[in-house]
């Protein structure tokens, strides 16, 4: 007998039928003698809904209000599901986050979990009920409803498993797990089978779907396994686990690109030490994150500071870096949408110098031209002009499939 | 400086430029030096909404995912409410069920109160907040969410106004207060300035609107105010308050009609002790009301019994009546849905004689004929044809009014 958690996303429980399913495939994995519990999130466009409320009732306001209201979401979600198991025969134990309860620090709509306590579900998985849990939500320690974040429901799922001592957290999604590359842009991409914690967060940073970062950062820290699927197959898809030493073998072990990001360009700035500071923190302040930059210095004693931002942040982010550029007189501001970030990623880069140099040469090769670059140990990522970004994803795919 | 309870309904919230209204009444409130403490209802249909999805998903469900899910909608209420206000620049405390606590039974669905912690609320009111508080839901000693079931927000508002000790429980809705008739049938209807529970009680039950039954009933039980008015109004409504001497000076407070009940005739029965028993005990066990009841017997040994059910309830009641019918060798059963009930209320009655015979005189007079009759100590209630209603309601009005 096993104990899983399986997390459940709002695609999953947007009509009557698909929470069916949803109870259907729940009960399914009771009777193969598990103890089951289940995080389940608002169904699809529900929280946007009261967040729109919200904004069209009182623009601009958040705190404990905010969070007592889109956290209706997910109580619909527990009661439905919770409803329908019980209709189809079976003993459903539905929780709130306050109810579990599952404590949270006081930051309102992108609360911490801080402590779980499992008493009130051992209780009732011991006296065969399946456990109902909605994701996303806490409460503090004053007693006042918290949200987690968007993703949050990914977060409650694996702090559950933790603190039930699951042994895995399954997270169902629209995807069927985790790709070496896209199988819309390569139709050779392979479903990657397990994967580290370290290559996972690298690649939910770069813009795959499938599980959240805090999510897997949590797992990570209290080794807890995720295992990624779709919740329209049966098939199994990705494990999400501590590395072992199968996994350094194998060069890049994804690619992935993300178009939702735009460059800003600052050029001749008069080369004082903490322009690019001077820069970044305005922008930070606004909390407009920086993802790429990149400096050089020109022979003029000038120098060329260029960044990437979301691209939902570009206008703002052209302005205030208008305005420090003219205090420090550079002598212009380039902002372009038009790029796109392609990164691979891999364990095995660790100990195989080269990867990076191998990657500009394949892509030069192809007359793709980088506009920026940024690494870490396990990842390098290029931004490159977005109308080349599927040519890039195929040719590397091409180039280190085999590695 | 007063306290005061104020009870919104749900038609005072269906848009953010209501919920903008309502807030702004209450700062009023609040303005005026009282400590203001709100009651607030889903918004009109939400609950409704909430109820057709648990039954689109698993039809008949009830018990403790039911109440969870329908208590999803005063949720939302209270979010916005408190957003708003605070928005205005004031102090919103806001309160779900479980929060207070507001403590109930474990009846699902229609859970009474058993006690309100004020404690919490005392210390928010002593702060200088503005407290909302969610409507029609509690929490049960297991810790379950529970819901008191249609109309229940009025009695949490009542429940509150008697823990907190508030000089008044004002109950807001789209209504003007009590009148001595339907403004809409009598133009020369006045409204009431104040009248008893007892009458208001009598009132309610036989279809006037503005306060919910079992609110009026914890209202009489701790003698608690209520100032029935309307949320579209600064006019001052109706008191509900405790008898007093000049109330039983009036013969008839009020005239209501209700064309929601219907009539089942059961004719030739052989009259054994026992047969009325039987039917209504049958409707008794599949949770059908009954209102007035009428039974004759005969000459020739035979009964008829009449009885009026809600329409809503009339076929299957039909179908449950003909079964044991035809056991009791019933000759036929009649059903006839174009009733409607007219009562006359008056605390008055008890002191006078003749107005029940009053009644039936100013009917017969203008040709209306009388198919059942129940009564109490302060009210007389008829079953007419349905056609007759309003003209019934004029020529009443006209007869008591000057009384």
């Amino acid at each position: 007998m096993a104990r899983v958690v399986q997390k459940y996303g709002g695609t999953a429980v947007t009509t009557p039928e698909q929470i069916k399913k949803v109870a259907q495939r729940i009960i399914d994995s009771y009777n193969d003698n598990n103890d089951v519990v289940v995080v389940i999130s608002a169904k699809a466009g529900e929280t946007n809904r009261l967040i729109e409320m919200a904004h069209e009732t009182c623009p601009g306001q958040e705190g404990c209000e905010y969070d007592l209201l889109i956290s209706a979401g997910e109580q619909v979600s527990v009661g439905l599901l919770a409803l329908c198991i019980t209709s189809m025969g079976y003993t459903a134990r539905p929780y709130l986050g306050w109810q579990v309860p599952i404590i949270t620090d006081s930051c309102h709509s992108k609360a911490s979990i801080e402590t779980i306590d499992p008493t009130k579900i051992n209780r009732d998985l011991k006296l065969g009920a399946i456990v109902i849990v909605a994701g996303f939500q806490g409460i503090d320690r004053d007693g006042s409803i918290t949200t987690l974040g968007r993703g949050g429901g990914d977060a409650s799922a694996v702090a559950l498993a933790h603190v039930l001592e699951a042994e895995q957290c399954e997270i169902y999604s629209d995807v069927d797990g985790i790709f070496s590359a896209d199988p819309d842009i390569c139709s050779n991409a392979h479903k990657i089978e397990k994967i580290s914690y370290d290559e996972m967060l690298e690649l939910a940073s770069q813009g795959a779907r499938g599980v959240q970062i805090r999510a897997i950062e949590y797992a990570k820290k209290h080794n807890v396994t995720i295992h990624v699927r779709s919740s329209f197959s049966t098939a199994s898809g990705t494990l999400v686990t501590r590395e072992d030493s199968t996994m350094e073998g194998v060069l890049v072990t994804g690619i992935v690109s993300d178009k939702n990001e735009a460059k800003i360009a600052v050029l001749g700035i008069p080369d004082k030490p903490g322009t690019a500071a001077k820069i970044l923190t305005a922008l930070a302040d606004t909390d407009i994150s920086v993802d790429m930059i990149v400096q050089n210095v020109s022979q003029a004693g000038l120098a060329d500071l260029t960044f990437s931002v979301s691209k939902s942040d570009l206008d703002k982010a052209t302005l205030i870096t208008e305005k420090i550029a003219t205090e420090l007189q550079a002598r212009e501001v380039i902002a372009d949408k038009n790029i796109s970030k392609v990164s691979i990623v891999g364990l095995g880069m660790r100990n195989h110098a080269g990867v990076a140099a191998r990657m500009f040469t394949v892509l030069a090769y192809n007359n793709i031209n980088i506009q920026m670059i940024s690494t870490s140990e396990i990842k390098v990522s290029v931004a490159i002009h977005e109308d080349y970004t599927e040519l890039a994803v195929r040719v590397l795919h091409e180039a280190f499939r085999t590695s």
